[in-house]
């Protein structure tokens, strides 16, 4: 048995080099491309961050015995709409955020136009990227159907829309309903990155859907960990106002279930996340090391 | 030779009944997508207007030898894809217009965040239209590179960005920079729009580049004739406030060039486009009568 007050080794951080270097090549100028737009693009797609996702999909590829140079399309893909998210919902008129990890959020940096647009052409580069980054076209087919479904109208702009109006409306809820939010909201990039990188490695079924049980355990428990540290104001690891989710009445899991509760919850998730990750023994090592590091981010 | 006077047959009636079915198949309730986001969508997607992106697809693989429903996917996507633009470029912090068509713009109608939320949904809605709606993946994962490329930050995003850059600075700039920023704002859609439909069939790539030359032609044609029709005031026809680009020091082609070479250079074009379509023989006869309609719409 692990001690849980040794510290797991970030497994993300030897990724991160390789991954950043693919987000900044992705963005190198082109003809046609206004400068100030790709500036506004690499300012939020650079920004400073773990690169959990993009990491999820090189990860996920090497899980399925493929290389991760396989994936790193599929990587920055997903980085592309993480960022495009953020974006999009700092705005005004969305959750009216003045920061993001200490610096200025994009419509703040810019203005209100030039981020609106940034977030589109963000969104439209991943797919860009998908298409002509994988070179098997039934890979790269799939890769954009599973992208378009997880980040579209019945995944994570499902879930922003649905939890803006509950926001809006000061409805009640219950925990289901909060689960369901954050299936889409959260949940459903994140099963996107595990899928995209088993996807641009050419993985089995029955490897895609081990990835999708890993994804959804886990995609949970950092949900709840990102409520518990915003629940209790660690401002420093959060990077942006501490407490807001809770001061405008945004549901979060603590609120709900209570800290006590938030934390068992997301042991039991982690817990059931790396028994998934357990199926693919050796090559599966980093998505159970990452899942014990999600957890210790809330102790 | 045809007498200007004598009216052209709309060659877009006919297919509107077909599109529309699928536009309004493509967002039939989903699971986890929320009503209000959905309504949003069709609310834009499904008001009324000449269809003539998708129906440029449809008669673009009929050109090449297709089938029309071999195109629908495409034709439903660029739809999409013209639906998501048209509810960011309205929003108040890009061109703020409150009526389109004589309806009220998605954001009035609804709200801003909905609004950003349904353009977002309705882009990423398109590529999996595509990635679903053709069945070879060659030709799927193209269109996605196709779609991703025109609608991106050096074409369509790009020429938005440039078109409020210089409305914002009050930039002087000469009639080359005015093409270049149509080339990417209207003329990227309407040039993906033939590509895909010639893609959806399997097209050979001389036809490809046949109808890449149409498309040049027509799409300036067409914002030219816009234009006009925007200068003169002409409320009827375009349904928005008349005269509104002039009035707030938009750069169009009458005011560079005067109305009367602006007629001219439309309908030169218009010449050069049916030229194009000419190489298909029997099978381009609808892109060459829209060629004639287009221009008709400016007398």
């Amino acid at each position: 048995m692990s001690n849980p007050a040794s510290p797991v080794k970030n497994p993300l951080a030897d990724l991160v080099p390789e991954i950043d270097a693919a987000l900044n090549a992705a963005l190198a100028p082109q003809e046609g491309c206004p400068p100030e737009l790709n500036e506004a693009m690499r300012y939020s797609l650079m920004s400073p961050g773990k690169r959990l996702r993009p990491a999820l999909v090189l990860m996920a590829a090497e899980a399925c015995g493929g290389e991760r140079s396989e994936a790193i399309a599929a990587a920055v893909a997903i980085e592309m709409v993480h960022a495009y998210s953020l974006i999009h919902d700092d705005l005004p008129a969305m959750d009216d955020d003045d920061l993001r990890r200490g610096r200025p959020t994009c419509h703040k940096q810019f203005d209100e136009a030039t981020a609106i647009l940034a977030g589109d052409a963000l969104l439209t580069a991943a797919f860009e990227t998908l298409a002509t980054g994988i070179p098997q076209p039934e890979r790269a087919v799939r890769a954009c159907e599973v992208l378009a479904k997880s980040a579209g109208r019945s995944g994570m702009v499902g879930g922003q829309t649905d939890d803006l109006l509950a926001e809006n409306r000061n409805e009640r809820h219950n925990l289901a309903w909060l689960e369901a939010i954050h299936r889409r909201k959260t949940g459903a990039l994140f099963t996107c990155s595990l899928q995209l990188g088993a996807i641009s490695v050419g993985a089995q079924e029955s490897q895609i859907a081990s990835l999708t049980d890993y994804a959804r355990d886990l995609g949970l428990a950092f949900q709840i960990v990102d409520d518990l540290l915003d629940w209790e104001g660690d401002g420093d690891e959060m990077g942006k106002q501490s407490g807001k989710d809770a001061a405008r009445g945004k549901l979060t899991f603590p609120g709900f279930i209570g800290v006590d509760a938030s934390r068992s919850k997301a042991s039991e998730l982690v817990t059931a996340a790396k028994q998934h990750a357990e199926l693919f023994r050796g090559t599966g090592q980093r998505l159970s090391q990452l899942a014990d590091y999600v957890l210790q981010r809330s102790r």
